[in-house]
């Protein structure tokens, strides 16, 4: 939280073209420098000199901010299809979802329309990960998570199957099942819960599949190398959200209605002054997306 | 016509695992050999020894038909979803559809979700490829046609925009603004009418974009070299359905319910005692795809 | 041992038309069925019928043979080049070049010219892996054995640098001075070792790397998820050397002369008689590869 | 001419720390803004505010220049390997072979070790190319030019085969016998002579080739498209040298000793006084690589 951001730009620096007074923008969180050796590379996620929005530089909690235009999209278009709070809302959501599309479409390379995915944990990265394969023809989604709030959620962005792992025996034979033997062609880790999820990432696997892992593992976790050898599987690591046209494919997505269930991802919104009962919220993890609302 | 195809299982040999007496199939209308060269690269539409059914090989105008078991594929499972006459008919589409997916996702490497895409011709294959971009997350698909009642049915298909191009002045512009000055990324052409879509592709143009050239071409086409060159654009030629999982990726799309319009596509389906109706109707070039309904 | 081969033709089928009596051929010991539904995906290596020559189906140490000639790949065409002992051995290392080709170039996408590689084991595969990482264009080669004898092999293939492991203290940090700070773009385990060798490969990554695993691991193997995600790296199982056009790329580089230099990888040749000669020299682990010549 | 340059650094700012006094650079033409919408997609090479330097800009003919550090690389490694004059003459040339590394590799997406190449034009470019192809695995490289001069420089530069179209009658059908049948699957056309060079590239096509475009044409071309589509062909569009990791790469190579033969495409020196000279000759068109020596 406060990394994401939507708001009205009530100035801009007399070398900025691509918005102007009045519009409304989101914001990348990683700050890249565009010099160094990654960045030149074209590998922004990778910048050498990162800045974190919220974390290691200033965030969005605050009723103004400073932004270089680099970081900036704009997304008054979206005006056009939406009533202004939802531009704010959605706009606040492309962060998230850009993870999702950086891992699954960049990092990952994407997969063939038609393939089976499952979705490891449906948090915001999780969710958008779900929206992205639903809007980009994943044959069938499956989406797993222990809080069954959030299952619901994962089901309005477009899973056609969820699961409580708490709650479900055999879940690696029912995967199995509901792509007729065949196995995942594509999983989508969101969890970090690395020891829980992998064995059964391993139950699942079709043939040449691939493994986008997303999640933040708080351990070393245990991968079983045969099996990635004789299925030819891969594990594809991926963070961040700037480069690669992904800010504005996930506005074009929007503008068309490609993504517009994406606002049930939101499932509480405080006001400033709440801002503390925001975060006590936030760390149930049993939400979707929390935001706050600085006026 | 005559070789895309669906019916009951009759007999099988007995070596056949895949589906047995009683099922729906529907199969390949392209025999590769599966022991040339092409074929042991993996490059099965482009086989040494290809036959195409219905045309140098015998097609499907005909009560009963044997095929080879390797070009079949079930589509029993659709009754789950589907009552078994549109089972049948979705069974017919997936070759033209197949020949949009290998020149879109196979022979052009896909398209990032959010991309703006153009389609030239509105029949069976160009219907098709509006189909999958739309299940495939296209940010805005435009369709053309000289024939109005096929860009009804793109319409139906997903098509945000349709336009014909006899009635529409200044069409290059148009696209130019629909895509806010960016262009486009992906451009289907499927028409074969090179001569009079060539310049207009050439004039919307996003940046490293791609022209997948599925149609005919009766003669020879100008194409603007050093444009290719500034923009770094591509043109990728494909033909065929067959390899890659093309068939059970788009039967586990239809499984999914992803491109359950499809059937709009079918404009007529004629008796075995009226085939010679459908082929003059075929001719006319106005109806999406005619269907022939052997018994 | 046992399922790389080559040898003349005594008899062929009526229907083979792609080597007659008298060529040299070697042959894939991957015996793919071409029915199964991993291999109509093109996925000929993850056959679902699949026999292993020398292992689950008779190998080729006896005086006659019998091959479908859809394993078969022509080498008579090397004679051009080479003297006929030199094509019967080439013609056996292409199957485990052709693994690491797989890996590499296949499974694993290539890599740019330049990158700098790190091979950890100079057995045949990984040899195999060294000689094709030079003949395509990596910056920097460096490989690893614990065995000093394969190590001087390696540099025979092209290694540019080459350690051991046991005898090398802070390897890792070695490695990131050899590359400048940057790391490793690809690094390729054919060892097996995993839990001596992961350690060393996360150390070395470079951005948005990759790691290509060849090896029969013995056990689980812990992986650092976190390290993938920060830079993006990505794990890539492979087996197998059937379909892609890897044998014939593979004969039409050692035609040009680009792998001249892979026969140095043969430490040992016995004749028939002495097979279990072969087998003992085999298990110490301290060749390249081992041949036995039948006649 | 002039876009193209290598020196010695007098001075920089106090930001800059991939390189300071005294060390030897060179630098991108291409003066990329680094904040346009192709920018941040990572499309430096096709900049909306782009200027060229020699062209748009002011360029290399001087005893001084300023140029930006995030155009520079550092070079001065490679005084490990070559005398210091080589490393100058080396300097200039990462430009054209960035331009065809770009082609060949990033727009062109690569090809498998093995594969068979023609090279059309041995100007700078086209040397370039095959230099590339020789040292990333092609399995045969063919090099057309109408001066034998250049020629006789490909060869030197690693072409397997040289022909002048002037004086090779049945040209096609050579290249067919040369490549057994299967035809070129890989094309980069560098002449920009497009009338002349496409009926050659279309009449030697293998399945699925690639043609890689990067000569500057003066006029419209006609393709056949009948037969891209049949089979399966591209032609890919490339122009520029910026981003992707490609200067740094080819420096890798360089200071690697893959690319060593590369200086013998320099043909005339010449000094700062002679710069009218120097462009006489460049003219001609029967040089490789002209430089100008400034002090």
């Amino acid at each position: 939280m406060g990394h994401e951001y939507s708001g009205d730009v009530v100035e801009v620096g007399k070398h900025v073209t691509d918005f102007g007074k009045g519009d409304i923008i989101t914001g990348e969180s990683i700050l890249w420098c565009g010099k160094c050796l990654p960045c030149r590379h074209g590998m922004l996620n990778q910048c050498e000199n990162i800045e974190l929005m919220g974390l290691t530089s200033d965030g969005a909690f605050a009723e103004y901010m400073a932004v270089k235009a680099k970081y900036c999209w704009n997304l008054t278009d979206l005006l056009e299809k939406f009533e202004t709070d939802k531009v704010y809302n959605l706009g606040t959501l492309i962060e998230p979802v850009g993870c999702a599309y950086n891992g699954i479409f960049v990092s990952g390379g994407g997969f063939l329309p038609g393939a089976s995915a499952v979705v490891y944990g449906a948090g915001p990265i999780g969710l958008g990960a779900v929206a992205l394969l639903k809007t980009a023809g994943a044959g069938k989604i499956i989406a797993l998570d222990i809080v069954d709030e959030r299952l619901e959620i994962a089901k309005k962005m477009g899973a056609d199957h969820v699961f409580n792992p708490d709650k479900t025996p055999d879940l690696g034979k029912l995967i199995t099942e509901l792509t007729n033997g065949w196995g995942a062609d594509l999983q989508i880790e969101a969890t970090g819960a690395a020891r829980r999820t992998i064995p059964l990432i391993e139950s699942v696997y079709s043939n040449r599949s691939k493994v986008i892992y997303l999640g933040r593992a708080d351990s070393l976790a245990t991968v079983q190398l045969n099996k990635m050898v004789s299925g030819a599987h891969s594990f594809v690591g991926s963070r961040g959200h700037s480069g690669y046209g992904i800010f504005p494919n996930i506005i074009r997505l929007l503008h068309g209605g490609r993504l517009g269930s994406l606002e049930e991802m939101i499932t509480s919104i405080f006001p400033f002054s709440g801002i503390m009962s925001a975060f006590e919220t936030s760390k149930k993890r049993t939400d979707g997306k929390v935001l706050v609302k600085v006026n």
